[in-house]
């Protein structure tokens, strides 16, 4: 059976793991789960994945949600992946995994706060929440701030000073995709202020291109949509 | 040089992995970091976890936090730590990461919220949020369903119907046993209603003992001390 991928492109960790299986030449069905259409809360995939969240996969061996896991689990039973993704060495892998641990109680927490409420919201039937934005906004900028010192310190071109990305690299930063979503001016006073952030993005853009671009698309779509609607309301 | 775990009794992470070295005959040094005194702060433990939090583990191999990525990497790199903890076998091994992985968002932030606004913020110098604490009791309430709908169907003693506790059983429950500090009707109230999370609990500490009991004294205590607080406070 070959490995489905249960994902939405607009889901960052959706497409972390698209990207992931594209750029390590994994035979892979994506199967389109559409969130702003309702359909992650349709029976059919409920019983795909009962937490009703994107993404999932489906192999001969299990069904599996949450990304990281996932992420995991294909780098260490998928042949040919290479080991900067997810190295077998213990110390090394430890460092990984304590980077994908860290993400979901902070930058994870942080960037989907934030664009649900100063973006996102009415598309999902809710109200913006301005002190959810403001403290979601300092999770972030502390995020930002200890990847930098943590992780990207010297002239590291990924997380720990690697020379080639692991899957904690394409994880964290489909997340800080996110921010395509944002205002300009609020990209503008939490993100720009972090070269070295910004530099890492680059990175793993040009070390998963053409596929880090394809799966992208969508967002810069969605990105489009949201400007023009912007530039409508009063 | 002998693994040294940086931990506090009182943070339920921390008494995870003390539990986890005690009852698999780790030779472990356990030092003390007073959350409450503010030693995490303190330059002398930044040096172990920049991130300024507890726990951690240094070996002569790395310094390392998250709680998630210790158990892993000491079951993985400790001689005679049995297979359920964290089983080698792919399938049940990204089971055990996936709900790993999904505590941090779930269980974890809906209990961690949750003491801290409705107990433990004016020892920290916050103010409660009552607001908050009724998302975080939403968020513990679906945790427990999804819990016991998910992972303890059937007559399961521990998470994915195995015979033998894993290491996400164990991080999972004393996450569980922070509402040991709960107010007495907040506890009937959400966490009663769940017999199956109620037994499990129970496997879980029979299973650990007497590591369990011992190395959640110091809560028993804080429990013992804070309802001594509130009975005294107008």
């Amino acid at each position: 059976m070959k490995l489905k991928v249960y994902a939405d492109r607009l889901s960052q960790p959706s497409r972390a793991i698209i990207i992931f299986c594209k750029i390590n030449g994994i035979d892979f069905e994506e199967v389109s789960v559409d969130l702003v259409k309702g359909e992650h809360k349709l029976p059919e995939y409920k019983d795909i994945n009962p937490m009703a969240q994107v993404p999932a996969i489906v192999d001969e061996r299990l069904k599996l949600s949450e990304s990281h896991a996932i992420l995991r689990y294909i780098a260490e039973t998928s042949p040919g992946v290479a080991d900067h993704w997810y190295p077998a060495d213990p110390s090394s892998r430890a460092k990984v995994n304590s980077i994908l641990d860290w993400h979901h109680s902070n930058l994870r927490l942080g960037s989907v706060t934030f664009v649900m409420n100063t973006v996102l919201a009415p598309i999902f039937g809710r109200t913006l929440n301005p002190q959810a934005s403001t403290e979601a906004e300092k999770l972030l900028s502390s995020s930002f701030s200890n990847i930098e010192f943590m992780w990207l310190s010297g002239d590291a071109n990924f997380l720990l000073g690697n020379p080639h990305p692991s899957i904690a690299d394409l994880s964290l930063v489909c997340e800080i995709m996110q921010s395509e979503l944002w205002h300009d001016k609020d990209r503008e006073r939490i993100l720009e202020p972090h070269p070295k952030i910004l530099q890492w993005v680059e990175n793993v853009k040009k070390a998963t291109n053409p596929y880090f671009q394809d799966v992208h698309t969508a967002l810069y779509k969605a990105k489009e949509m949201l400007k023009a609607k912007q530039s409508k309301s009063p």
